[in-house]
């Protein structure tokens, strides 16, 4: 059966299957029911779920066939105001395309998925296969698309940047060394370096893909593995022109979650984010006022951005909240200052719904500012040479941001631990499955 | 200057400007040309080049800004037959944003790229600017646009899987260790095992991401780092339904460059390749006398895939050839067999203008199969517990392919060296910059 092959039904299509069609279904036998006058089968493809019913007469000698065996199911489609989508499939006949060795750890015909975290890890092959936990890789993938389409949109260009690097971007701890043709090589942090070099050559650039951070903390928001969705681009103004971005990002991943995975929103319950016209700004300062912390704290706790999510709910109605102006000690050395006060940076988070979703903001684009920047940390603009090399041969003023594809999806659904929405986590004790 | 500014006008906008209007326009110096009458800057942006011409009293009292400079230029758009699209900008007034610190070390003005590879490569972060250059990335940005937007279509769902894992997928040799909080992980060579197991869930999947490979070669079209765009399907009936699918996304990417790179087509004078409406195939055995190889030859050398390929061209017109029944014994222990005859593999090579470009075929599905196919190789089940939980738990006959994206625009464009088309290559010798 080829996969274009319009004999295919899928378990969408049937409700618009004239009754008394003859039609083939494929799929996992998701539940099945056997009763004395008559038996069930629910069949999973990807689209959804579609109700095969037995008469007595039309059981297969040995049974029907249990849970996750994979069949072809010819048979007649019928009308029955009672199964799902008003069309059911009779006078079924069932080839087995391949059968279960063993009895999933999950019962993945219950509408919830009742096991413990640890075991819906352990088990991903099996787990991801409910329907609700399905629903939320769903929405990271629609996230993906809606990210992709609106730079598209937007005349920006894809790359697709090294993820073994020589030296170390963000901060020199919490990197994976590799043992790289007998030399150390890095996993990269962020594509950061690489983004804003290539703003010299595509003026707006955006990559879809893995970071590493050896995260020595076990927590329910930090993985070590995760896929980051950045963004930069030149000729802006200042950081705000790049929030301006970020929010039209945003309403753009949201759409195509809307549009593309109706089904996985209504499986969740979902309720989508609620974004403003503007995201709404205030600066680090007034933040740590908002939030009753001392006028030193060099950066916001995670119990102040809760703070400042609520309040942004309840003053803005907004799921979102810009934070600007962080404490350039705090930030990276690329990050632009503040122009009418240099204590204070050019650069933003997005807290979303309490929780910090995305760091951006303006970053510096003159060679001399780099290489004070660089003396004024102690180190050698040496050691950044071929990043350097960008900003010596003219550099537009440019900016970006990036955004943590788990955390989205997590508080999106308002997942309690990040690893629920991620496929295969990767932490301090997991590198498997 | 806001990025969706419509003060801002862009090169490629320039045509289509009203004479007279006075118009902003932001970008590279690409070339200045002083005479003693007229002088000219020719602007390079995002989207091409923009002429400016200054009167001597118009110029700037220490001359036009050298190559490099990044500017903002107020100016009229003046009708010139000679000029770019027929508008050039008089009465410029111009700003600069950035100055560069150095002279390039090639000059991007001239039509081609006048230097050695080591020089190219070594200097990446300025060389991608040349736009001859920069035209191979975006053949590589559109073909994965090409690729994303063919399988949405057919309701694939992408997959973002892990590139730190316990255990090696391909081959035991060729592997990177990581330092992993203190055991040792490596870097996926392919997503092979992820994407078979999320066909299980999805039925329909891709992926498009970094893979890695400790090649201790030092070849023209091999890398350590490399982008794969992975597909993978269920219910197939065997491998040519992979390779029909394989065959539509070749389609679709090309339709894409032709369609959305045009400009970069037309900058490289690029033939784009003929597929015909279907990919010719040819057995293994077949092909090997045909190349004129011994009949226990295991697999194709790079000679006899040229002489495929130029065979492929004569005979079919076709820049693509499909090799599919390559021995079982030197295929992975997930490739399912010829059903008539398992000495052979239902899997295939897709040889691309004489140079692999595509590994694919049909996987076992039946979990039994799996065990003694690892069994026959002397390795433990065990081993491999969590990739064959998904086969327990039942899985679809399945298929798919990998295609290599650097390998793909490198053979597009008929590079002598696929580090001409990798943003920032990786190699036995380079891991910088």
């Amino acid at each position: 059966m080829s996969p274009t092959d319009p004999a295919r039904t899928l378990a969408t299509q049937l409700p618009d299957t004239p009754p008394g069609a003859r039609i083939t279904l494929m799929g996992h036998v998701h539940r099945r029911r056997e009763l004395a006058t008559v038996s069930f089968l629910i069949l999973r493809d990807r689209t959804g779920l579609a109700q095969i019913v037995f008469r007595p007469e039309q059981l297969p000698t040995v049974g029907l066939p249990g849970e996750e065996t994979v069949v072809r199911i010819e048979g007649t489609a019928t009308a029955n105001a009672h199964a799902p989508g008003g069309i059911e499939v009779t006078a079924p006949e069932i080839t087995l395309l391949s059968e279960p060795a063993r009895t999933p750890v999950v019962e993945l015909w219950r509408p919830t998925l009742d096991a413990a975290l640890p075991t819906v890890l352990d088990h991903a092959a099996v787990t991801w296969r409910h329907p609700a936990q399905r629903a939320k890789w769903e929405l990271a993938a629609a996230s993906l698309r809606g990210f992709r389409r609106t730079l598209d949109a937007e005349g920006f260009t894809e790359i697709q940047t090294p993820k073994l690097v020589d030296s170390v971007t963000e901060s020199g701890a919490n990197v994976f060394p590799v043992d790289y043709f007998g030399t150390t090589a890095y996993l990269a942090q962020s594509p950061q370096f690489f983004k804003q070099q290539l703003v010299g050559v595509f003026e707006r650039v955006y990559e879809t893909g893995p970071v590493f951070r050896a995260e020595p903390h076990d927590t329910v928001r930090h993985l070590a593995e995760y896929v980051s969705l950045d963004a930069e681009l030149g000729f802006i103004r200042d950081h705000r022109d790049v929030l301006a971005l970020l929010h039209r990002v945003l309403l753009g991943m949201i759409e195509s979650i809307r549009t593309e995975s109706g089904d996985a929103v209504a499986r969740l319950g979902l309720a989508l984010p609620a974004i403003p016209d503007e995201i709404p700004v205030i600066h680090f300062q007034d933040a740590l006022r908002r939030v009753g912390a001392p006028d030193d704290e060099p950066d916001l706790a995670p119990a102040h951005e809760r703070a400042l999510g609520e309040w942004a709910r309840q003053r803005y109605g907004s799921d979102v909240i810009a934070v600007e102006g962080y404490p350039m000690r705090k930030r990276p050395f690329y990050t632009h200052p503040q122009p009418d006060d240099p204590r204070w940076s050019n650069s933003f988070d997005l807290i979303f719904r309490g929780l910090e979703l995305v760091t951006g903001g303006q970053r510096r684009h003159r060679y001399s500012d780099y290489v004070a920047a660089i003396e004024a940390r102690g180190e050698s603009p040496a050691a950044y040479a071929s990043y350097l090399s960008a900003f010596a041969h003219g550099m537009p003023p440019h900016g970006g941001f990036a955004i943590g594809l788990e955390r989205w999806v997590s508080r999106l659904i308002e997942a309690s631990n990040i690893r629920e929405v991620t496929l295969f986590p990767r932490d301090l004790h997991r590198l498997t499955p």
